[in-house]
């Protein structure tokens, strides 16, 4: 109970300002009475050292059909997600990540291709390849964009789930450079006026440097994921009104409704608390990553499952800026904007304060999984037969039995569009 | 009361994405029983021919000590609004305005100053001039930026109220190219957490082409613009649960007490519907507009009122991109998402449908204006000693005797910071 209080309260609180799409929260959700209890009961968590967390995850991707260095890749974005407090993005999608890769639905050896180069603007095909992959090379070249000529702006087609956006937008904030990174997913936002999903959960990220300091935004355009919607329903509890809708786009406060056959608010909820805005936000996520770039777009992205038949043909936008070519102390300037905001009276943070304290609470004690994702992991690892000396000590001393069946047997139904 | 419930309707669909300060509804207040009358009784609107509106606001503008094309641009931009079904900040404003120009708080005849200029990347010094005539220099130089190398990114200081954003983004519309225009503003969003009002209602407006067709949102990152809330007060109802919040920071559906002083909601309302996301994008507006380019940032922007006694110092950005740099054919696809999304069961409409459908009414039967409005409009004219030719015979044949004393000797209680 008081884990799942904790990462309630945890999303609530802003830390994780995630898009989510169903698989993610369905793995954590108890099918057994076992992993019920598990979830309930008393060790939830465990910590596993961020380096050793990395080199497994990354066995289990290069056995399931990717090169070395793009499993490494990959590996180093699913454990920041942890690291950060977005579980949702986390190590709990390795499972899926390599069933991807063995079904060929993603090519784990596809290297992207630069179809269009001119100035500060390209365009970036992944081939179907990783998200990551992708998404590495496309900021890499916006980041060299920005720094010689003041702007990058690089968008991709033909890519797959990138992880958590703002692994891309941190890339450039090391460098001292101010970054946009977006995706459009698979749809779960139902528009305002209608009654079909249409809209992916399309997060906006945006990370700008200050000195000793920095602004990091990372936000689903929805209301709230679609994961805490069914945590609520693990707790038995209603929904509060202004996140979902049912199968006929009316307010709706029954998880069971919004997961199945309804969907996600836009943020801003319904329209009198001016979710069309939100809405609004969503397409404009859609335009950027898709309609730029010539990916699938909005309601013609296929579901995020292994019966897919076709490939997800995602799209991507990353935007960097050099702050330096504007006017002088920008980094100053942002710290001490953030410094007087976080000084108001109340409780209030700014946007990347609750990440970090994660990433800071990971470096001393270790990235923390919730037990069942710890055990599926474990299961992975050996069913793909990664060397069993890969496996961290506090993976090797679960108990792997209650894990439940594999993420793929499982999925499906509740990710049906509908 | 059919004027109000217009009025109410026109901003609950969507119409109305602005971003308002008290002092525009409070402009259209009744505060005497004939103005109570004017408001719900029947004749309540007037409709002025466009061409005719404008050259009456310029000539007010003028008179206030601005010159021609100065004021020829100022009203353009305020016409604009009113066309769009943005009252709040159309032609009410002229008062306002004018005032600000006559007591020297804007300077009438500033030119801005291009400060920094490097690639697509530029800083535009508005001198503490009116707020159109720096972001009509912007706008034109970010457009030509993006014409030769594929982005123009340009940010503003020292500026004023720059009227609806989509005038802006509009410009560039034009051309075929897709455009963001920001501002911050007076602080009225009260910080997730917080208590005290410290973040604009700063708008996020993006404009994109399609082939016969357009994506234009202007959205506030405030739920609600304050004008909605001192709507309800005038109606005698209570708030929606999630547009503010009272002096403590608490939820609060009391209009009052919300105007006075309490705030509003970011994007999003409370923290259980997400709010904080709405406070990060305010605070994203706020490090585009002003961190980037000097101006004041947020808590330290003097509110909008006459005796504020120093400059605004108001920060903007304007991103100007050529879709064409990126895949081909970037308009039809645009095009099919934007009519893919309208043929969506129910009734989903796209950013922008709702004022495309004021335009078109403005252009058949004119401008319509609020009678209030209009009588002051026409009052400022006699004040300002217009030639009365130039008053629109819609506006000379209306009683002027029941408009309430000047905005000016009002204003500044509601306004005030707390």
């Amino acid at each position: 109970m008081s884990t799942l209080r904790t990462n309630l309260l945890a999303a609530a609180t802003g830390a994780a300002l995630a898009y989510v799409l169903p698989a993610i929260y369905r793995r954590l959700r108890p099918s057994t009475a076992a992993s019920t209890h598990a979830v309930r009961g008393g060790s939830s968590h465990v910590n596993v050292p961020h380096d050793e967390l990395s080199r497994l995850v990354a066995a289990c991707l290069e056995k399931a059909g990717t090169t070395p260095k793009h499993a490494e890749l990959v590996a180093s974005v699913l454990v920041y997600a942890d690291s950060r407090g977005i579980p949702s993005h986390g190590v709990n999608r390795a499972d899926f990540y390599c069933t991807e890769l063995e079904r060929g639905l993603v090519d784990g050896q596809a290297e992207p291709v630069v179809e269009k180069d001119e100035g500060c603007c390209a365009v970036v095909n992944g081939q179907n390849g990783l998200g990551a992959v992708c998404s590495a090379r496309a900021i890499q070249l916006a980041i060299d964009k920005a720094r010689t000529l003041g702007v990058g702006w690089v968008v991709c087609r033909g890519s797959n789930h990138f992880g958590a956006a703002g692994f891309w937008a941190q890339q450039a904030l090391r460098e001292g450079l101010l970054a946009f990174s977006f995706t459009n997913t698979a749809p779960f936002m139902v528009p305002s006026g209608g009654s079909t999903r249409a809209v992916g959960t399309n997060p906006i990220c945006v990370m700008a440097p200050a000195a000793n300091d920095s602004y990091q935004l990372d936000m689903a355009t929805t209301t709230v994921p679609i994961g805490k919607v069914e945590v609520m329903d693990r707790l038995g509890k209603g929904l509060p009104r202004g996140w979902g809708v049912d199968r006929d786009g009316r307010p709706c406060t029954d998880a069971a409704e919004v997961v199945v056959g309804g969907g996600l608010t836009p943020l801003g909820g319904y329209a009198e608390t001016a979710g069309y805005k939100g809405y609004g936000l969503g397409m404009l996520v859609e335009v950027l990553s898709a309609v730029l770039s010539g990916a699938a777009v909005g309601p013609n992205v296929p579901s995020w499952n292994a019966h897919r038949g076709k490939p997800m043909d995602l799209g991507h936008c990353f935007i960097v800026l050099d702050p330096k070519r504007f006017a002088d102390g920008f980094d100053e300037r942002l710290g001490s904007y953030l410094a007087q905001m976080r000084g108001l009276p109340g409780q209030v943070l700014v946007p990347g304060d609750p990440e970090r304290e994660y990433e800071r609470a990971a470096a001393a004690k270790g990235v923390q999984l919730h037990t069942n994702v710890a055990k599926s992991l474990r299961a992975l690892a050996a069913r793909l037969g990664v060397d069993e000396k890969l496996v961290p000590a506090p993976l090797a001393q679960l108990d792997a039995t209650a894990v439940r069946g594999s993420l793929m047997e499982r999925e499906g139904s509740g990710l049906a569009k509908k």
